[in-house]
């Protein structure tokens, strides 16, 4: 099989760690940060695909903020407002997997790197600079809210497609979200799983094309 | 407000529990039934809202089938051919809330009862016929299946307006599934949230007209 030309990446969970919002979410409520983290993880994505399927999107800091309000009020936990804005502030500045920065070194010699993502493009801009990944991905940053869809709507995966000027077979994708990368494998690219969680594969009808454990494996993978 | 002319019921959660299969899968993986129960439902929801927006529906035995294969798997059950029949055959049995039945006989004298679900119209038939409930509902008994796509599409909640001759302002729905009477809600029903496990409402836009502890409570306020 033909080389990628392209490797077009997921954001969150894939580059960037959701969970690195743990220890704030600690400071706030002691001993209950890392429920608060999974619940507002758990419903942010929820709500990424119920308001896809009732037509009515929303951006994606609407969605994470309803998100997080949905998980302080199931956990019982009596938010400020100014904690709300930390924990919504901490999202702008997550931190990368720790093998990130160098996969990315080594993934991008060979290849042209894009991000493709459910966050609105002044999330994605802000997190992206922060952890200093614009040398890697130039402007080939892109958010799903120009086709005001969330993945894993095959319109979203197609935003990459035509930003990048590629056929879906000449993209591979990459997401350690299963159901994202069934997404992109259904529409048309190839697509490898990064399961950082050692979860079951998915069973959505199209698995990937290879699972990996991290970006490091995957870029001796490509190499 | 005029009162609703007919009463559209969601199935599963609704009227049927589904955690009533916690004691089989509890005999069958002791100490273990809650938990695969839970991540049985849960993943089975996940699946019907993903395929739904790859555009891939199958129906609802085969997403509830693979929903198990990944619950079990990531609980690591090491379950027999015959234990997942036996878990599939459980759907079709599943037993009402206690108050299902006293409810339905009230609100069935002012109202025409229906059911709106998920369901292939084989599992549907089949539960219903268990509890004894075609009483109340007729052939009053909808699946999403005919539109090819599950809830909260609002394609779905067409189906019961088409089928009833009745315009979205005359039906009043009514689901334990916070997203669902979200998503009822925002095709143009009236919306009951039966909210069993006394959740924060769902941050989706769409809230429901009012929120009840039970069907016994649905049937006294529209007395």
């Amino acid at each position: 099989m033909q080389a990628p030309e392209a490797l077009v990446f997921d954001a969150y969970g894939t580059l960037f760690d959701v969970h690195s919002v743990t220890r704030l979410a600690d400071s706030l409520f002691p001993g209950k940060g890392a429920a608060l983290s999974q619940a507002w993880r758990t419903k942010q994505l929820e709500y990424t695909w119920l308001r896809s399927l009732m037509n009515r999107y929303d951006d994606f800091n609407t969605v994470t903020a309803e998100a997080l309000d949905w998980a302080l009020e199931s956990l019982a936990l009596p938010a400020k407002p100014g904690d709300r804005r930390a924990l919504m502030l901490a999202y702008r500045s997550l931190g990368l997997f720790p093998e990130v920065s160098g996969a990315l070194e080594r993934l991008g010699k060979g290849h042209s790197l894009a991000i493709l993502s459910n966050g609105h493009p002044d999330m994605l801009d802000a997190v992206v600079d922060h952890n200093e990944l614009r040398v890697h991905f130039g402007e080939r940053v892109f958010s799903v809210h120009e086709a005001g869809v969330f993945k894993p709507d095959p319109r979203v995966y197609a935003i990459a497609s035509a930003q990048l000027a590629l056929p879906a077979e000449a993209v591979g994708f990459v997401s350690s979200n299963g159901w994202d990368a069934a997404g992109a494998k259904s529409f048309g690219f190839r697509a490898w799983w990064v399961n950082r969680g050692k979860a079951p594969v998915e069973r959505l009808g199209s698995p990937p094309d290879a699972v990996v454990g991290n970006l490091a494996e995957l870029a001796t993978l490509l190499a």
